[in-house]
């Protein structure tokens, strides 16, 4: 308690609201059931979900605001993201004519229609990133853009709700028809719109942009769509509306929004899909008789958090196997190492059971992203370590690759090797279906949001890095977490617990699945029973502040993939602490980067590590014994097997998801083993 | 001579043609170049391709007619071609609308249009495999079949020579635009009519289909499509035009075919394709400016037969450059073990340098058969074994596997690895898109023609199999070759060679690159200088019967990929001479098929045979020491490399072309290697 004082007031202070903040309850006709569990938060205490009325999520989430990440490895991310990709991408947006759309509709520009069907929905990613940024920082000049924008989309909305560029003016007759529900986004759009509302609403209490969304969904979609006979059929297309009208709900109140979700989630029959359409498009059949993750990934992903936001509401144990026996499927036989998903590039879809191709992994970055959100989802309904272990791998890895160091330039896929005589090119400023950008963006601005949770039974600490949590525990009692660390570069974390008042409750500390050894003591002694791979409970009357101190086993580990992978078999991969590595060709002593050459590492033998402060934004390079091909072999198939010639190297490997921010080069993450 | 007894009119018999067809040189105002070096051969003495007159074609094709296969390994298989796959090909034809499409113009059928726009090349392609088939026997039935439909295909042509189901009638007004030339397949169609035409013309002499090709060559693209500026550009779309205008000069004498053909080739800039359409589509630049295999993979193996007869008739460096090029790139980077090629489901097409994947390999039918075409022209340019040994592969291998044995089912894609968990059935009676199926009938039944060849110098002998060819040397000297062997199962071939007159020239008998010791004996006396990838010149004076003698090492092989081929490093193929083997898990004491297990060979200890007469119509069956994985480990990536337990297995192997001809199960053929 040494250097800090503070009181309820303080702790709470955060859940004050503001006078400019209407009280939404009062204004939507407040909860329709049990509200004695807890109290309604206001806009300031909610978090990336509201769950504090989810009957069926053991955790709650902790607002972004009441975590400060500090100096280290997110500080410089978080600051690009805020500083110049955010910005950069408004950009971006702009020259592309993304707010032309919606100003032509309003005389305000002549321009043409520009981009794909779905165009809006980055514009609403953006805004939401620019949310998520405002819960951690007031930003004049983002929320003064994000005004602007707000006030060009509300000023297109029709009479009845309906807002959407592409389905306004010339294209009217088609909206909201079956093939246009297929194909068109319109939910998908308005979805996004409401994801953007929310995080806006959480950020500011400015409700505008939420009133517009619920105008849209109470004005053009329930009266007209639904299960019942005299209504049409909504087809949700690319998933996304299920989890934003839960998510709608739990800022409402409004019940009949979860029943709008479960009704899309269950998939209207008179839709008629075609089979390939319900494999590509993951909707129009009962989520509940999905048995494996298949077709679009980014659409698997949504329609998975759609359906975990529904049990968390409703509990519904069909939802809950169904889910369970999809996450099997992601963790044992569909997920990169990388935590990243959707190896095929044809569809953008999850192929078959470790068909898992590394050159040509698609892994999109809104896939990561969507499987780091189900696992959040997941987490929530559980408690559970497996899953933050799933969203951890694809933080550090699948989803942190995505934005380049500068938070200039982006991956749309996310190959697990790569050859610069395919000519492609993996990072670029845009792309003009841009999805990606915007939902790195969002994820990082919202990163604070994900690393505590409350439960009854006190505290979960999900992520690490030097950071302070100032929030309450649900028994409304006060409590300041930080951490110092240099985590993920080193495996100690003192972690300080400071409560306004005594209180027996739990923390559970997260120890990674990766952490073969594990130490944790409280108040300077040791604990028992820490397991990699689970949430160890310190159950103890906490008072005043005590310290844990955590320590996770960084050695640089070799990792083999099950030998049903076809691309991984005689290959290894390294990884240390939540880092996945690669080798660039341009790093090796022996490489030009230019070609695609043979680098093979030794079965045994140690791997080194040393720290660059001034490589890559600082980053733990690893070294180990090798061997390089002397010569590309004339034969693709030769008799026998001494076909390469070798010679002794030494392989340096940096993380994975600071490849490709130098002069292109060949990558590898999966190394063919030598004897 | 024993059992033989013929003279020069015996040998020569074959070339007299019949009463009944017209001499066509006459017809057709004769040859436009110097016919002193060779006779001008008739209708029947041409072969697959009519290289008499091809002035850089080092080796003259031997006709169809020319060559009895008899008892062996190919004798089933083209007796089920002609009993089985091409009758039953035809239901499938009539059954799904194919010459209703014809019908439907002359008032025969009120059926509306079916299939897709390039549905008539599959009436042509299955049209020159009954041709194929007649050229090696008289078969009543597949040649009234034949006539009626040449006769109904005929009825639609319109005055200026235009047949085309798909844009006769309703599309008219499409037709030859550059759009339409571009996805439509009218040359692509017509290509496979000229083929087929010329085929039955080989067959029969009747010119009837031949004829109303022409005429659509002559009425309506030359006199509206060219280089002249008052001409509209001509886009290939699907490569194929360009090798059937080649032997339709080859056939006729008429020179302008060529020339239309040079231009195609060429591309015109005015057609102004996007980049992706010239990469896709394999034309629209001069095929001169290729570097690499790109796009979809029929479309390049077709553009790469073109050219070659391009190169065979006109010597342009530039083009026998460019080819050598693709070659390189074809067997040094982009061609499965199998001689399959075209990696990608995507665009059906070449991926980059090895990506070679197995389960999701594409390989098409149609696109080995390709392979084999090509190779067999740049064999006529050159007589290099290199390109019969691919040749040889292709067919034994990825060819071959894709009919079943009954001749019923048929492969679009041909993978090499296959878990039926996936779901797929790749054996198939019909696809709507039936490209290959009629592909691997005129393949298989035009197989006798690729056996031979002649050239200046004498005989060369390509393939191996019971057989007897009955020819004449280029100096007019009637030869009969026969050959009795087991081949492929085993490598003892006893080849007599008598000729008419006592003659001196070189049998050049091609050893295998696959086969590691060979010996060859002449007249019961080795002969030196064998080596393995290489036609063996035997020079003497030939009188009367010799015996050669042939022994090929047919060990079974251990084969390794470059490990630049992410998907078969640590792993291993077995081959036994030209045959590629593959695993069936329902083979396996282990295994029950129905799911993909992990099975492991050991990296030394024997490969051991036997031969099963009752097996998949009988097959060499490979064993070898190996392991099978005990459990699926949860873990989709674990720690260290111990993560399978084994327990010792015998791996059962089988020839890759006989996958799938039992019950459903899973396959592969690069198996990961365990120390």
């Amino acid at each position: 308690m040494s250097r800090r004082s503070f009181s309820r007031r303080n702790f709470l202070s955060l859940a004050a609201g503001t006078a400019a903040a209407r009280p939404l309850m009062a204004a939507t006709g407040g909860w329709g059931f049990d509200q004695s569990a807890a109290a309604t938060p206001g806009w300031r205490d909610q978090g990336v979900l509201n769950l504090a009325h989810s009957p069926y999520a053991k955790l709650r989430n902790v607002p972004v605001r009441a975590v400060t990440i500090e100096d280290g490895f997110w500080a410089k991310r978080r600051t690009t993201n805020v500083e110049s990709s955010i910005p950069s991408m408004h950009e971006e947006l702009l020259e592309h004519g993304r707010m032309d759309n919606f100003l032509r509709l309003t005389g305000g520009s002549s321009a043409p229609q520009k981009g794909p069907v779905y165009s809006d929905s980055d514009i609403y990613k953006w805004l939401e990133a620019v949310a998520f940024a405002l819960q951690s920082e007031d930003n004049r000049a983002l929320r003064q853009t994000a005004e602007t924008t707000i006030r060009e989309v509300v000023a297109i909305q029709e009479p009845n709700g309906y807002i959407d560029t592409y389905y306004q003016d010339d294209r009217k007759k088609d909206r909201m028809t079956i093939e246009t529900q297929k194909r068109g986004h319109e939910l998908y759009c308005l979805g996004h719109m409401l994801q953007a509302s929310i995080a806006y609403y959480r950020a500011t209490g400015d409700r505008t942009l939420m009133d517009a969304g619920m105008r849209y969904v109470d004005g053009t979609i329930l009266p007209n769509f639904g299960p019942d006979a005299h209504k049409k059929p909504i087809v949700s297309g690319h998933p996304e509306i299920e989890m934003a009208l839960i998510e709608l709900y739990r800022t409402t109140g409004e019940r009949k929004y979860v029943e709008l979700a479960g009704y899309i989630l269950q998939g209207d029959p008179r839709a008629d899909l075609k089979p390939r359409e319900i494999v590509y498009m993951n909707c129009g059949v009962p989520f509940t008789t999905k048995t494996k993750l298949q077709g679009h990934a980014v659409r698997a992903m949504y329609a998975c958090c759609g359906a975990t936001d529904y049990y968390l509401e409703t509990g519904d144990p069909a939802y809950w196997k169904t889910l369970e026996v999809l996450w099997k499927d992601l963790s044992q036989a569909q997920m990169y190492v990388t935590g990243g998903v959707g190896a095929r590039s044809e569809g953008e879809a999850f192929g078959n059971d470790f068909e898992l191709p590394n050159a040509q992994a698609y892994g999109e970055s809104c896939a990561a992203i969507g499987n780091m959100m189900w696992n959040w989802r997941m987490l929530a309904a559980t408690g559970e370590a497996r899953f933050a272990d799933v969203m951890e791998r694809a933080l550090y890895n699948g989803i942190n690759s995505g934005m380049s160091l500068d938070g200039k330039t982006y991956c749309y896929r996310n190959p697990l090797a790569f050859d610069p005589a395919s000519g492609e090119k993996i990072r670029n400023p845009w792309y003009d279906t841009t999805c990606c950008p915007p939902n790195l963006e969002r994820t990082f601005a919202s990163l604070p949001g994900y690393f505590y949770s409350t439960a009854k039974d006190g505290l979960y600490v999900h992520l690490y890095h030097n950071s302070e949590m100032k929030w309450a525990l649900e028994s409304g009692n006060g409590i300041v977490v930080t951490q110092k660390t240099n985590y993920p570069w080193e495996g100690a974390v003192r972690l300080s617990v400071a409560v306004e008042q005594p209180e027996e409750f739990t923390v559970n500390v997260r120890v990674p699945g990766w952490s073969r050894e594990s130490q944790v003591k409280v108040a300077g002694a040791a604990v028992d029973g820490v397991r990699a791979g689970e949430y160890l409970p310190i159950r103890r009357r906490w008072s005043g502040e005590t310290m844990v101190e955590l320590a996770f086993d960084m050695t640089p580990r070799r990792v083999t993939a099950n030998p049903a992978v076809a691309e991984d078999t005689g290959r290894v991969a390294m990884e240390r602490g939540p880092i996945v590595y690669c080798m660039e060709g341009l790093d090796q002593a022996q490489g030009d980067g230019k070609t695609f050459p043979l680098y093979l590492a030794k079965r045994s033998g140690a791997i080194h590590e040393e720290f660059k402060p001034d490589l890559l934004d600082g980053v733990m390079v690893l070294t180990h014994e090798g061997a390089k091909g002397m010569e590309p072999t004339d034969a693709l198939y030769v008799l026998g097997a001494g076909v390469v010639r070798t010679e002794p190297a030494e392989l340096k490997m940096i993380p994975y998801y600071a490849w490709d921010n130098r002069d292109e080069s060949s990558m590898q993450v999966w190394v063919p083993e030598v004897g």
